[in-house]
This record gives C-alpha cells, structure tokens and sequence, in this order.
C-alpha cells in the first residue's frame, strides 16, 4: 500500500472549469461514428467547454466494449481533439479494463481519467472500493496518473463516502486529485469541499456550478452542458471576473434551461436536441437499454426549449 | 422482431434440477485458477449437481474480463467438464461481449445460458430491457441458443417483471426457456410459475428447492450448493420419488445450513469453508470489491457448521 509515495509527483496541473459529459453518437449498427463523435467534441470546446468527460454515463461507455472505447478514443486526438482536454471515463466492473482503458487516456496526454467504483456487487465494504482503487492505480503504475472519483450512487449503488475519500487521499496524494459529484446533492458537494481543500471538485450538473466554484471547486462535468456550453461558460467566466451579479443571472437562466430539459429522460433528450440542432438522424440512435424519446415527447421538448441559445 | 419464429426449434431439452452457482478459485494474480476450478466443477458434479451455473454472481464474472472468462470456460472442457452440464452466466452491459460470450458457451455445448439484464443504468424503460434481449438473441443468432434470464434486483437494480417475462416468451418461444429468480421472495417465484407452465424456473437459493419443484419449477441454482450439493440432491431425489415426508424433513436440515452460512458476506464465507474443507489457501483469494471474511467471522462461521456434512 506505499502506492502513493512511489507515484506522488509535485506537479500541480488540476482540471477546472466548464465541462461537458459528452455523447457519443452511434452509427446504425450502434458503434461509435467517430467522424460524429469528433465533429461533436471540437464544437463543444469551440462552444467554450474547457474540456470534455468523454466515456462517462451520459457517453454510454458502459454499453461500450473495452476495444469500442479504445478505438474511439483514437478516434478523437487523431480528429484533432486535444488529448489534454479530455477527461476520460475509464472505469469498469474489471480491474484488468478499467486499467487498460486508463494506460491509453495516458498516452493520448489526458490530463485525467474519471472512475466509477466496481458497480456490479452492492452492500460492498469501504475496504473493498478502497482495495479495488488501490489494486488499480499500483497495477496502471504511471506517474502521470490523476484520478478523478466518479461518484454516482443512482446508478452504481455504491458510493465515496467522506472517510472513503480521506483515506483515498491519504493513500494517494497527488494521485488521487478530485471527483465529480452526481449525486445531485448540494449539501454534500458543500461537504466534500469544505472537508478536503485543494481536493479538485467537480459538480455533476451546471445548476450547481456557480455554488460549486464559490464555495472553493473546480466546476462541473454534466450531461445538459452538451447543449449548454456557452451560456454555461458565461456563467464561469463572469464569477472568476469577480462579477458577481452577473454570474448570479446567468446562473439562474442557466438552471431554467436545465430544469426545462431534466423533465425528460435526459440522454435520450439529448440526442433528440442534437438530432434537431444538426439535421443528422443519426444522433438518435442509443444503445440498448436506453431508448429514443416518443414523438410527443420529443415535440414537447423542442416546443419548451430557447433552440437558438443551445450549443 | 421475428427472431422467435426464425429461431424457434422443436426439441425440448430445459434443464432442470440442483445447480451449484459455482464459485471461480483465483490465483495470487487474481486471475482464475483453471485448475482449481476444473477440480471444483467435477467435485460439485461427483457430489450430485445436475449442472453448474458458472461464472454468475458468486463466480465473480463481472470482476473478469471477456478474454478471462472464455479462457476459464474452455480450460472447463478442456478439464473434463461436460459442457452440457453448464449453465454459463454470459451477461454483460455490452450487447457484443454479451453476445461473444453465449456463443462461445454454445461451442462447447451448454445446454443453456443464463443472462443478466443490462446493470448499469437504472430505471430504464421494460421496452429498453426487452430491445436489448431482442439484439442480443439476434445478434447471437443459434438456433441452438436457450436463454435463461437472470433475475436479481438487488444486485442489478434492473428485473424482469412479469409482463417483461411475458413478453420476452412470446416473441422469443423456445429460446427465452427459463429464468433463475435471486429475488429472494417465494410469492414472486410462485406467481412466475403459476402464470408461466412449462417455464422453467430456478429458486437462488436452496430454501425454496422443495417448494419451487412442488410448484412446477426446475430447481435451484444456488451460491451455498456450492457447500451443500449432497444434501440438495437428496431433497430433490426424495421428491422426484414421491417420498414426501423424507423430502420435508431433508430440506428443514438444508435450510437450516443455508441459514447458518447466510448469516455471513456469501461469497467469501463460501470460499474460506472452500479453503478449510480443500486446505488450499488459494481459496480465500477474493477479487476487489469483494474481501475475504475476518478472522473472527471465519472461525464463527467454521465453528457452527457440521462441516462433515458439506461438499
């Protein structure tokens, strides 16, 4: 368990800022269209994204095969998308994949890489989540390693509860270098960031991203930012300008915008929204269990929705 | 969504009887002992296990990569294993690898596959479940396939309801044959055999063995047969037999050493009375998140079974 000393470096290069969780958009045989997927990357950080959570939940990586991810993650930085923007999710059940799928957002030059705890087995113990990161980071064995906790108890049922972070921490300094928040919960964030300052915090939805860089971290990783990145950037920037009322309304015009959209099943909405923003049917493929919106639905949601302000 | 009809074949081969899910032995390395395993499945079949659902919940697959997996089952065969006494879990999240790994099961000859719904994503639609199972059973493509669908709630947070069954049995006749039900509740089990004769049911765990029989069920494909297969298989002999009174008394004796070994984490506590009964230490190797028992559990554990009576 000296994991943490053999891999601490000094170097501080933390991500912060506005991020999308991006889709991945499908082909009709549901693999990953790389030319869409790249052209979808690049638009978000010229939209003002400061970097991209590829391969996380809303990116139905974990719908993906271990080859599938490898491939479109090539895909990207040969596309011209930076591999320093990325934040790849990497996690898996498995040990072994989670570990390669981590090794290759190494070499494309990610600053960082996103895991979610082993999320078959519920009921687990603090020591197995805690072993199983353990286990993981001595066997990628890379210097360059920035974990970043994926914490989602809605999907995976297991979660990173405060003294697991700590030990976390502890264990790893400078290797294990931040989270995202998904939990939806804002007391929690508030928490986690009070608890371990420096710790780089992201919230898991821009309605918290204003309270979120207040209150000392880093920003967000969310799903709505694939067609909230702009207004979402705005709100970024005007708090670290220091203009305070102004950062306050773009917020609130920037929640409305996500309540609008959280009202549907969100991934599905999303692909519709992007469907329609692009003209290419193809963004409405999803892959199983996941399903298209119905047509109502998706009428009802591009009625509600300020088209022009997306993206 | 005419696989059912192009797939359908007439002949009639469910399995039925006393399954072992059987636990998978690591090596130091963490990756399955071939070995060890190949000793255990022919150990559990001289003991009187009708088949051996491998590689499920208590096999550790969704800690085992695709390529472990199929390496393990192969050494299986290789082994001396029957392959029509297996009941290989091929599950996955991923419609491919879930694919990859049935075919292979049909390969060397398993009589069935039993196939967890897609875990990741929670509260997705019943019509999300049934395309995936639809794709699936397409994309595998065998007339030879007979699906066993794996119910476990708690783990999965995904089920399959009733009219999901249902559905699933018309569309896919004589392909979707049977179902392993680990939801632990009896009145479930019995309604899905009262509404579905000639489906092929499976109680998880060794207390409803009797009872499932009784109602029109299969069997049971259960964790702690890995410890009580002698037992089990006289409850289900003395059934088959008609001997009624000798079945009730021997299942009261079954259940009370289900409850003994319940009272325990499943898994590991499997595995330490595995290392105890073989006196090989490899046993109490666990992959993360699962860790072994302590050492004051293990001696509680060890001490309350009749330990002569099991394997």
């Amino acid at each position: 368990m000296n994991g943490g000393e053999d891999l601490e470096q000094t170097g501080n290069s933390l991500l912060r800022g506005v991020f999308a969780a991006a889709l991945t958009p499908m082909g009709g045989d549901l693999d990953p269209d790389h030319a869409a997927f790249v052209a979808h990357c690049r638009r978000l950080l010229d939209a003002g994204c400061h970097g991209l959570g590829v391969f996380g939940t809303t990116g139905e990586a974990n719908s993906l095969s271990v080859q599938a991810r490898l491939s479109a993650l090539e895909a990207l930085v040969e596309g011209g998308v930076p591999g320093e923007s990325l934040l790849p999710g990497t996690g898996s059940c498995v040990l072994e994949d989670a570990a390669r799928l981590s090794r290759a957002a190494l070499e494309v030059g990610s600053a960082g890489v996103l895991i979610l705890p082993p999320f078959y087995y519920k009921d687990v113990s603090e020591e197995g989540v805690f072993r199983f990161f353990a286990d993981l980071i001595e066997w990628i064995g890379d210097r360059r390693l920035r974990v970043y906790l994926y914490h989602f108890p809605q999907m995976t049922g297991v979660g990173f509860g405060l003294p697991l972070i700590g030990r976390l921490l502890e264990t790893y300094p400078g290797v294990v270098v931040g989270m995202k928040d998904s939990a939806g919960d804002w007391e929690r964030i508030e928490a986690v960031c009070r608890e371990f300052p420096g710790f780089s915090v992201f919230a898991g939805t821009e309605r918290y991203l204003l309270d979120t860089l207040r209150h000392g971290g880093a920003g967000c990783i969310s799903a709505t930012v694939n067609v909230t990145s702009r207004l979402a950037r705005r709100v970024y920037d005007s708090h670290e300008a220091g203009q305070d009322d102004e950062a306050r309304e773009l917020q609130e015009h920037l929640t409305v915008l996500r309540t609008e959209i959280e009202a549907f099943p969100p991934i599905p909405a999303l692909k519709r929204i992007m469907a329609h923003l692009t003209e290419a049917d193809g963004w409405r493929n999803l892959r199983p269990p996941l399903v298209g919106l119905e047509d109502g639905q998706a009428e009802r949601l591009l009625d509600r929705l300020p088209l022009s302000d997306l993206l």
